[in-house]
């Protein structure tokens, strides 16, 4: 499997917010990228056309549970998850770890590898390095990550030290396989700069094809996320992208950005757009408010999404007060159009030169859900050091 | 509102079946017709475009929804019904009449109209026949349905003889408003032959732009929901078009064609689409069933929709086991284009001629869901008057 990544713009710094593309055997996808999270081969309550519309160029699936249902092997035997779930562009998938270790009943974990329970019907399972590769080139994904240790960012030192570890170890297992997909590394560390900078460095001494950073947006501060974003960023190689797991917030996507940061994937626009909560320029807002009752425009004329270019913010309010499933449908892809259109307006930025008066408009703009997060991510922000 | 109806084929007696054009201003429907239910002014899961892709060239939605949330006031506030939910097409509304005797709270039910308490709210309502005819003008709709008094079919006959007669009396109420929409005539009267016909008379006698049959559906067995629209169908002007309210299940509009009826809604196919349940000429299958579980084929290649066109027999049984609800959209989408592709075939074999020989091979071959219900409808098929 073929993966090239190459630089376009920005990037001086090894925390410096890139333009860039990334090449794979089914397509180009430009950079700063947002990848739909399709956890069950289904990116929830939309078509494979609409998530393209919505401006999607890569989507991500989730080895551990197609592993547990409907199996890695039934989607082989199917021609492989592409044809299986009609998305032709090009799909990472997570290998399960994150899964493994928040969502199933751990029994067991050593050197070799997880015993847990599924989260579906208590079956017991032995999910090992080998068997997270297995599955992922069953699948046929285009990018693979290694099974890793994932721990909540305020476990104990020793314990972030022993998973970082043992990620590291399994990540060499993995790529000692040599499986058909490319192959990211996956920087773990918890909060403890310390552990994400020696982590990082001793991938980036490996060469892996990318890198993911992982373990965050798991309960950490915004602050504690945006520091260690940078903080793998700063001994990641430059030429490699760059993917931080899980994050999906516009003004989180903006922060890791401005680190270097290249790919992103979260439920949370999708997740977000099911409960009404739409994403526009000014922050979140919730449909179903009274305000949205009789506003026959749409929600934003601007957007570009099918959405508000076909539908009322009173539609929208209807459904969602009614609890009707086009509700969630028209939801998540504004949500999704957003957030991949926030991506080229970044990308145009960096290509411009001018990514940093882009962030300083938008965060001073974006209201994030959250006064707290909102008052931590502006400290964090203004008083970041100045190129 | 303009209406117009021609006949084109068959319909030689009242209860021969017929192939039609229904005229509105909004353009035309060739009958025999489903209309898909938009209760709330959205088919559910679907997308107007998915509706119009599925084959429905006329919408239904409902009065007593809509008046209720968001109400019709509002919806008129916004360019009416039609640009709320962005369907161009013409659009039919029940008046309510069924909701409220179904689903409402009933507080008291007199001639001036019925007292009910709001399903949604408890709010408590006086809902007349002006009222209702008030409602749909609002909502702007092409078709508009009388305020009706609906009784579960085997309710007291001298009960079944005042609905019916109330029923009547509000017809000619709402007619003397002159609403904008289309006034259609609504047959009541239960399972009794005599006031069925009775009714169907002398509402005959007054010459409506359309007529429906309603009160069957609702509990009465298969044979007497058959005879029943027989019945009303034999003593109903031969060129004005019969809607027969809330029957969706392909081996009933078999029947129903079979004794004249044009126009049809239900919210069967999306309900059943919803269950996982979809319809082939063999009968329904359940998608869920662990024979599909790993079929890489469509559930039906020559089906010509969308779903059928796109994905795996396999892949729509991993969506139904995960409760994903991109299955509700494409089960739905099969179920409604499955049916407007009978009505259409139905359509063909009366301009043929050939009619009786389509129904003799359709129910032959297809199994409705509950055998009882299959042989009472086979015996009733086989021993009916051949013409």
């Amino acid at each position: 499997m073929a993966l090239a990544f190459r630089l376009e713009g920005g990037g001086e710094g090894p925390t410096s917010p890139r333009a860039g593309t990334l090449t794979t055997d089914r397509g180009e996808v430009p950079t700063p990228a947002f990848m739909p999270v399709g956890t069950l081969a289904t990116v929830k309550a939309l078509t494979p056309d609409e998530v393209a519309g919505s401006g999607a160029r890569i989507a991500l699936v989730n080895a551990y549970h197609l592993y547990l249902r409907p199996g890695h092997r039934l989607i082989e035997s199917l021609g492989g998850v592409h044809r299986f779930m009609g998305w032709n562009g090009p799909i990472l998938s997570d290998s399960g770890g994150y899964q493994v270790f928040s969502l199933a009943r751990l029994l067991r974990v050593d050197d070799e590898g997880v015993r847990f329970r599924s989260h579906l019907d208590g079956s017991e399972h032995h999910y090992t390095p080998e068997l997270a590769i297995e599955v992922q080139s069953a699948l046929g994904v285009d990018i693979a990550m290694p099974l890793d240790h994932v721990l909540p960012g305020d476990a104990p030192a020793p314990d972030q030290r022993d998973a970082a570890e043992r990620t590291l170890r399994w990540f060499d297992r993995s790529r000692a396989l040599d499986p058909a997909p490319a192959l990211f590394a996956i920087v773990q560390g918890g909060v403890d700069e310390d552990l994400r900078r020696r982590h990082a460095r001793e991938l980036a001494a490996r060469k892996a094809p990318g890198y993911a950073i992982g373990g965050l947006s798991v309960g950490e501060s915004k602050a504690e996320q945006y520091a260690m974003t940078e903080v793998a960023c700063a001994d990641l190689p430059v030429d490699r992208p760059r993917y931080l797991m899980g994050v999906g917030s516009p003004e989180d996507l903006v922060h890791a950005v401005a680190a270097g940061v290249d790919l992103f994937d979260c439920v949370l626009p999708t997740r977000l757009g099911r409960t009404g909560s739409l994403f526009t320029d000014d922050g979140r807002v919730n449909i179903k408010s009274a305000r949205f009752r009789d506003r026959g425009t749409p929600l934003n004329s601007d957007c570009g999404c099918t959405t508000c270019g076909n539908y009322s913010a009173a539609y929208l309010n209807h459904l969602f007060r009614n609890d009707e499933l086009l509700g969630y449908r028209l939801a998540s892809i504004h949500n999704l159009c957003y957030i991949h259109r926030l991506c080229e307006r970044m990308r145009e930025a960096v290509l411009k030169g001018v990514f940093d008066a882009f962030a300083d408009e938008f965060l001073a703009r974006y209201q994030p859900a959250d006064e707290a997060a909102r008052t931590e991510q502006r400290a964090r922000w203004e008083t970041r050091p100045r190129a």
